[in-house]
């Protein structure tokens, strides 16, 4: 962040400002994925990595559609908060050698990652409806409701079958 | 993290490591929340964090039993996660003066707090149960419940209040 100084002024500001926060995390994560399904064994976490991947890349088109909706540019700022997660899965995966393991390490670095969109997709929801733009609302609750339903599968993943082969 | 290599061995080292890194999490919130109080101006907003403050001090005190039930020192590791939330935290902050605006930008930067640690929560909940330690899994528990009523209510202050007096 930083781009601008004392220059969130409205809601409307701290909407966009904070559309322009999500859009670069999902950038940031679009860049992440395929390390991750490098790093996988488990062959049904590897899938579940590889549809997230597309996923997020339809996120990405929907964040577009948002900012041009309302009447921007899509751009992206600095988000320290996707950075440090992404670093520290990065931190962990690297001091883990047994694949069952860092599959179970690589659930919960996907997790944090989830719930940090879940976050930010709940507030600019609610900014979106608070501004009447129930346009711009409805696109990113079906970006909301795909990382519940991803961060749902995860856990499933891992209660069935990857936290008991790493146990 | 970092403070040992390739030395995540087995679910108990992945357990133990993420346990040091909710601790340190925890405890930077304490630092943090201060903070958020004195930037809050919504009557419901500040004591909201204030109550919020308490239970972080009840938080600490459960992981630092969970520690010692688990045959460890309690001691924290470097989480660029949650200072990576709190650098964002503080930034959006920086810009932005008007009070009612602050107030959205607050409840939106503490709802990320609680979902990192939902997410982190959620993990080593399912790992102590895989790992046998039910008991450190109730005490989880706990703090689990606690983030997650913590996030409701300021979903609630967000969209009865405060999201209306910043439009």
């Amino acid at each position: 962040m930083g781009f601008f100084s004392k220059d969130i002024k409205s809601i409307n500001d701290l909407f966009v400002h904070t559309l322009r926060d999500i859009y670069y995390a999902e950038n940031q994560i679009l860049k992440a994925l395929p390390d991750m399904i490098a790093k996988a064994s488990d062959p049904q976490l590897r899938q579940g990595f590889q549809t997230h991947l597309g996923e997020t890349k339809n996120q990405v088109a929907r964040l577009e559609q948002v900012f041009r909706q309302h009447g921007h540019e899509p751009s992206g700022v600095d988000c320290p908060a996707i950075d440090g997660i992404i670093e520290e899965a990065d931190d962990v995966a690297g001091e883990i050698d047994d694949k069952a393991v860092l599959d179970a390490a690589l659930i919960a670095a996907a997790q944090a990652v989830e719930h940090y969109e879940i976050t930010r997709y709940g507030s600019l929801i609610a900014w979106a409806k608070q501004l009447g733009r129930e346009d711009c609302a409805a696109l990113l609750q079906q970006n909301l409701d795909e990382e519940k339903a991803a961060d749902k599968k995860l856990t499933a993943l891992a209660e069935s079958r990857v936290n008991r082969r790493a146990a």
